[in-house]
């Protein structure tokens, strides 16, 4: 169990929540030593490794990270389902119980340090809140989904966190939030985008898998209110069918794009961003700083479809 | 979901761990204001709760404390196995979400901020991993089974952490560690007893669960090895034979004590009790603080039948 956790933690992933707490570190203190960060970027790593584990057993996902889910990995280990299932839970937990105590490990101020676990604790209940809602369908609301999951988890929290270990002021740290919310909201949306539009074999994930699983993305949700007659009907039909033909879903992602919801995410993106660089401005964060979060966020808001 | 959280939380239990802490604080500390370790208290229960929440789930338990079980409760309101799962699982996660933060709103002394947190991250740790052991069967090391999930976890963690709430010194440290390992030990052989021996009215467990689930106890490992003939081959055709009649289940109750196994553990338990209380002596823990301990020492291990 311990062997699978190591596995999936060191078989790659982007370590976007680790550079982040670099980021937010970086533009607290421009020339502070790099060490604390890296030490806390290996804590939200662990923690991911653990929201991974759970996520795709609740998914019923088999692959991560180009090799088996952990669930698969140890129902194949016990020869058995169930001591997999429980083993893989397991192993997630174990994941969570290691970030902690990497976490401690971390060389901090010690007046921050309740600060910086009160970041964590909150990191941790955004993405728990968010996978929640996306299991069981979070209806309208998808950008509350989207704010829990990606803008708290994976973008605000990790440039606090950073932040917060470089002793940042309060200034600093709202100016972050102010530019995280947006970027983490426009970054999901262009995994949506990626889900829909992207190469299957750049993505990792096989055509149209959004679409067949009736993930309730906002470009989904857009077009299934722009589209009429024919259109949203051919759309939605193959919106949660898993074994709807390739043609249907391609015909399908045609819709998405001719209702004009591909145009529309895109538009929701470019706002988003203009919105976080204000924040930049308004935070008056300095030049250096700047330019790392611009760059930043274009990575991860205009990944390449 | 959060409101099966609450629910399970608030529906009883010992508050065990959470009266361990503010022995520990108090051991170290006969004066200071309760508050800190009253609060670290909460944390350990929502930890709690949330390792109940996934054994329960591993182990296919659908009552816990009087009520429905979390994930049981929850496939009701969603009407799905599945869907209670995965909510369960993920109430689970938020309790534990939720832990870390109370934690990090506990005062205390910011210099023992990260020792506080790492004691929190190794409770965890030995949480899993001992609960991992009892899912695949621990085999012959039961002990180490015991040291992690009730000798770190159910006591020693939380005695430290109240020490290290308190400004504890290293002394008082090593001995509450010495005190805590055997009567963890103690604690978990007496509820072997008790699951075997008791009245399944006082304890919550029907007859012989334990038997009937095939979990391997050392009164059991002990009963196999000391028993002979007819009285082995009548406990081994129980163990783990959910359907043995109750008339079966009383006959081999009666192996497990005139194999002589009941008497043994009795005396294990007697001779761990004596090791702890011989620790409090070595370390010289002041006469309130000691006998606050043989107190709970004594009220963990005799639990009546």
């Amino acid at each position: 169990m311990v062997g699978a956790v190591r596995d999936l933690s060191l078989r790659g992933g982007k370590r976007l929540r680790a550079a982040l707490v670099v980021a937010g570190f970086r533009t607290a203190n421009p020339n502070a030593d790099l060490e604390p960060a890296v030490d806390a970027g290996v804590a939200l790593e662990l923690l991911h490794t653990y929201f991974l584990i759970h996520d795709d057993w609740m998914d019923g996902d088999t692959v991560r990270r180009g090799g088996p889910a952990v669930h698969t990995q140890l129902s194949r280990r016990f020869r058995s389902r169930e001591l997999g299932a429980a083993s893989g839970i397991l192993a997630g937990d174990f994941a969570a119980a290691m970030a902690v105590d990497a976490l401690s490990r971390v060389e901090l101020v010690p007046a921050r340090a309740m600060a910086v676990l009160n970041c964590f604790g909150q990191m941790q209940m955004d993405a728990v809140l968010g996978q929640q809602l996306d299991v069981i369908g979070s209806g309208k609301n998808v950008e509350t989904t989207y704010q829990l999951k990606t803008g708290s988890y994976t973008v605000r929290g990790p440039l606090r966190l950073g932040a917060l270990l470089a002793n940042a002021s309060p200034r600093i740290l709202t100016a972050l939030d102010r530019f995280a919310m947006p970027v983490g909201v426009a970054f999901q949306l262009r995994d949506d985008l990626l889900g829909a539009f992207g190469d299957p074999e750049a993505t990792g994930k096989p055509l149209g898998s959004d679409l067949r699983s009736g993930k309730r993305t906002v470009l989904l949700t857009t077009a299934l209110r722009r589209a009429r007659g024919r259109d949203h009907r051919l759309l939605k039909s193959v919106v949660g069918t898993p074994r709807a033909s390739d043609a249907k879903i391609r015909a399908a992602i045609g819709v998405l794009e001719r209702s004009g919801a591909k145009a529309a995410v895109e538009a929701r993106i470019a706002d988003l961003v203009t919105s976080a660089e204000v924040a930049l401005r308004a935070g008056r964060i300095p030049a250096d700083a700047s330019a790392l979060l611009r760059g930043a966020a274009h990575a991860l808001t205009e990944r390449g479809t």
